[in-house]
């Protein structure tokens, strides 16, 4: 594999040398749910099992995969990781990670039932209410951007208003 | 390269036979702009140089690369396809794609001046009003779908009202 600029483009890429397939690099998305439970004002929170950022806690997410859509990916995410079961309630965020070729997506969505469990993924899942987010033990700054803005907006969401996107660019390492 | 599942995971991935690499493959960012000239109600759209769908008309998009935001991907494709300069007015339309393992958005976006000229992979780039759409030689479904519904939306968009996220699966090749 060399990195070379192939005959019209402009951009060096990965380059076979053999075959001269060019493999493409592109940004990644990670998809994800804000699981709410309504009745005691709670979200659905998991501890992580794996690096990067083991032992921290995450809203459930990651790599969406081929053949699936975005809300497939967000509803498997959430059942791989906390065996949850949601019904999804739209896009909330989009948070741009370009230092590390990601785009971050999360929904909203309403946890169906108490019967969740942590996955292979997660050590824990627990519900959190908004007094006992674990702030500083979050494991990314999207995760803690987006919660932050979900309690924000709460307010509105509850009384069934519209809310727009959020949407943010992290271009650097952030404190959580 | 061979198709294994390795340790850890579930599904088949591509796997350097010789270095064990793993090289996932996962769904790509196609991203673009409706771009609107107010002053007398036309979109820019553009004609295609390049396969596939190379004499089509579409609006100007395409693959997110690493290192961008999805704002900058907007601006950069739609300088490169069109040569035009916009101010970016928020994400419009988000449109899965599954079985080409592809998401595409859409940012609306305002024609700062008339100045724009084809770049290398469009033919020719021109205004059109609503009713000059080329409706039956459009590129992709994507963009006849997202251009339907900006001119549905376009009377309370231009009231400065919020319209919804348009979110839309296309599972199979539809009739453009």
């Amino acid at each position: 594999m060399s990195l070379v600029i192939p005959e019209d483009d402009n951009r060096l890429r990965h380059v076979c040398a053999d075959c001269g397939t060019v493999h493409y690099q592109n940004p990644k998305l990670v998809i994800g749910t804000i699981p709410w439970w309504q009745a005691d004002q709670q979200v659905l929170l998991c501890k992580r099992a794996i690096e990067p950022r083991r032992g921290y806690w995450t809203l459930p997410a990651g790599f969406m995969e081929n053949n699936e859509t975005t809300e497939e990916a967000a509803q498997r995410e959430t059942t791989e990781e906390a065996g949850a079961r949601v019904e999804l309630l739209g896009l909330f965020a989009l948070l741009n990670v370009p230092h590390v070729h990601q785009v971050h997506l999360f929904y909203r969505a309403r946890l169906l039932d108490l019967d969740f469990a942590a996955g292979t993924e997660s050590l824990e899942c627990r519900l959190f209410r908004e007094s006992e987010i674990p702030w500083q033990d979050l494991a990314f700054p999207t995760v803690s951007r987006t919660l932050q803005r979900f309690f924000a907006d709460l307010g509105a969401l509850t009384e069934g208003q519209a809310v727009p996107l959020y949407t943010l660019d992290i271009r650097k390492r952030l404190q959580v």
